[in-house]
């Protein structure tokens, strides 16, 4: 199995792997606890918002018809009859020739259908008794009705939403103080490797700190997901098996980096003979990260990156944040790819699609992807600085400068301007 | 105070805030706690990245002289003498005709200058004794050189920084298992407004329930900051200022909604007279949010931003969310602005600035922007949705479809295919 690999697409690795995955049960959480969850049932406006006519301002609320002969120059008195903060119930009636001093957001009186503003008024003193009137006004003017923004019913969120600050805020309005969300996904983390050192261990020859833990971490709850960190596991077949079918059972999913490769003590690699274990895919066409594996461990998913940082990132950004966004029941899950124009040359034939780090820019509303020239799969130093993977189509001699290229846009590309 | 309000730009309005905020005092936090925190000191690489040579992939350490001849054809014949795993040290010497079998990530041998793949040999079997090696190499081919990412001493990372998943890749590379960061900013939030309710309280005449203060929450946390939750103020001039005070003194920055327009009751725009505060603005070139306030309270910030839901967000992104990132020690900071091209005309002529809600797409690599057209200032419906600001600027008669507008995109733009 480790040589013999059947070497599948990008787009065919991420649905197949979608396509085991199942959507967790639900969970009810308080709303100060529910941003970057996922819906998990429709929720509908509880009553109409506004649910009373209100003055979007400070002024006057009027009757329209007391107003039609007023102007600048002529303006029109009414009498004050009563003033209302936002928050109080009117107590009187506005009858012709009067007005009743409102605040933004107050309830309008009855017999008003129309607020002017302070500053077209005349003698508008908190004191005063009467106030001149300088603008004609229509029936409505000013006036939020009841259930202009929405009526009662209507669908406010959708399950498969993930909740933003702005959910949160129709839920506040609503009452929706607590909300049945999608239960977060536990994400197991394991590496394996003999020459791993933990961050806090001194260096020794042949060896390297393990660098993929503490990613992957970041990675997984930036995601949405719970990051279940396992110890590190040596490169020994028999122990790793055992580890690995007990490490699946506390978790949703495994991901795992390195062992893939076909190197004689790749454990992940070896893994997929076992008869307990159905083989998703272990050769994707794409550089780096080709090895990437997935399988069905007793029915557990299990995704193994390369143990190379570079390569195990992108196989995280197409494989393990997809697959924690659709276990946390996000809907219509699929790498978010959009296409840019190559702002420099890439001028190499590659055998298999190239996923090059880079940033990408703005320029007069055009996007440009600028590659990362230290682009090797390994290299840390600027992995911190990628904001996308670039991608060059197998075949051909690679893009020029200007050509139409995909983007995968990592979670939250840094805008900025170019210069 | 109230009425006579000195209207400035919104640029001058950014600047004059960000001027008076103070950056936090460090402190030092675990790798694991380090995700989206600001770095506040350079950090240098602890040793050379790779410290030793070592073989990018699987295959046989050999002297690249023994190949010279090597072709499909012709395979050369090689004694294996060791094999060296990923975490072990090399034992013996490669000497002409003799091969290592070496795994991924594993320490080159002495006498070795460059690395076979299985792929390029014959016989590379675990047990066996000898290798047929059927390709040429040069000296230096496959091997990963000492230093040759990245040189010890060299900068991996400077003050003013956050940390993403890459970072922490670096950082648990170099053995960095605790980093100093600045403090997380405490944002105070406080709604005022007499006609305000609690989440879970029920509706009555005249009220509506608290959005802002669940909304504002989830935007500071996103951005960084811990938000501390005060309770409510009725709209009482006198008890309102002792409470400000009282909550200023626990936090860094106090962001209020609410009471900043010229009603009878609007507390925040009757502080601006305190003798003890000095007010950096209370009147932006914008709509929404034109009222959006600042001022030092006893030399502490105080943005008061407007109670309309739709105008508290926008407030929130141009000055809040800014706020937090400088405060927490990031440098350089602004509103992203990018540019975009209008998706759909807007024809109005606008005395100020107008701030569009609405979202941000791709198509053929050009960014489109589509206004949201529900938007009013308070339309709590598509809050949700809405993914950036658009910004049409003032006079004129709006702008044409195609033509470039000014874009403040959220923090994390959701990016989608134009169908």
């Amino acid at each position: 199995m480790r040589f013999a690999r059947q070497t599948i697409s990008v787009q065919e690795a991420v649905d197949k792997w979608l396509a085991v995955l199942p959507t967790l049960a639900t969970e009810q959480v308080n709303i100060g606890e529910a941003y970057g969850r996922i819906l998990a049932c429709d929720l509908h406006a509880t009553h109409d918002l506004p649910h009373f006519d209100r003055s979007p301002l400070d002024g006057y609320a009027v009757k329209a018809a007391d107003t039609v002969t007023a102007s600048v120059g002529s303006p029109v008195a009414l009498r004050v009859i009563e003033t209302v903060a936002a928050g109080q119930v009117p107590a009187r009636e506005v009858m012709a020739g009067c007005a009743t001093r409102i605040m933004t957001g107050a309830m309008m009186p009855e017999g008003a259908d129309a607020v002017i503003m302070f500053e077209q008024t005349q003698n508008p003193g908190e004191q005063s008794e009467q106030v001149w009137i300088k603008r004609a006004l229509q029936p409505g003017d000013n006036v939020s009705r009841r259930g202009e923004e929405m009526a009662k019913g209507t669908v406010i969120a959708q399950a498969g939403e993930r909740i933003n600050a702005g959910t949160i805020a129709i839920l506040a309005t609503f009452g929706f103080s607590r909300v049945d969300v999608f239960r977060r996904p536990r994400v197991g983390l394991l590496s394996t490797g003999s020459e791993l050192l933990g961050v806090d261990e001194p260096l020794v020859p042949g060896k390297i700190r393990n660098s993929n833990m503490a990613m992957l971490s970041a990675l997984v709850a930036e995601a949405g997901g719970v990051p279940v960190c396992f110890s590190g596991m040596k490169d020994e077949l028999a122990p790793a098996k055992n580890k690995i079918s007990e490490y699946m059972q506390q978790v949703d999913v495994l991901i795992s980096s390195g062992g893939v490769s076909v190197g004689d003590y790749d454990v992940i690699a070896h893994l997929a003979d076992d008869p307990d274990v159905e083989l998703l895919f272990n050769r994707v066409a794409m550089r780096p990260a080709s090895p990437t594996t997935s399988m069905l461990v007793a029915g557990k998913p299990l995704l193994a990156l390369s143990g190379n940082p570079g390569a195990c990132f992108l196989g995280f950004e197409l494989f393990g944040r997809t697959a924690i966004r659709q276990l946390a029941g996000e809907k219509g899950v699929k790498p978010p790819i959009i296409q840019a124009r190559l702002a420099v040359p890439y001028e190499k034939p590659c055998p298999y699609p190239r996923y090059l780090r880079g940033k990408l820019m703005e320029q007069d509303s055009v996007l440009l992807a600028v590659p990362d020239f230290n682009d090797k799969a390994g290299n840390l130093g600027t992995l911190k600085d990628s904001e996308c993977f670039i991608v060059i189509p197998a075949g051909g001699s690679g893009k020029a400068v200007g050509e139409l290229v995909d983007v995968l846009a990592h979670a939250a590309p840094a805008w900025r301007k170019d210069g």
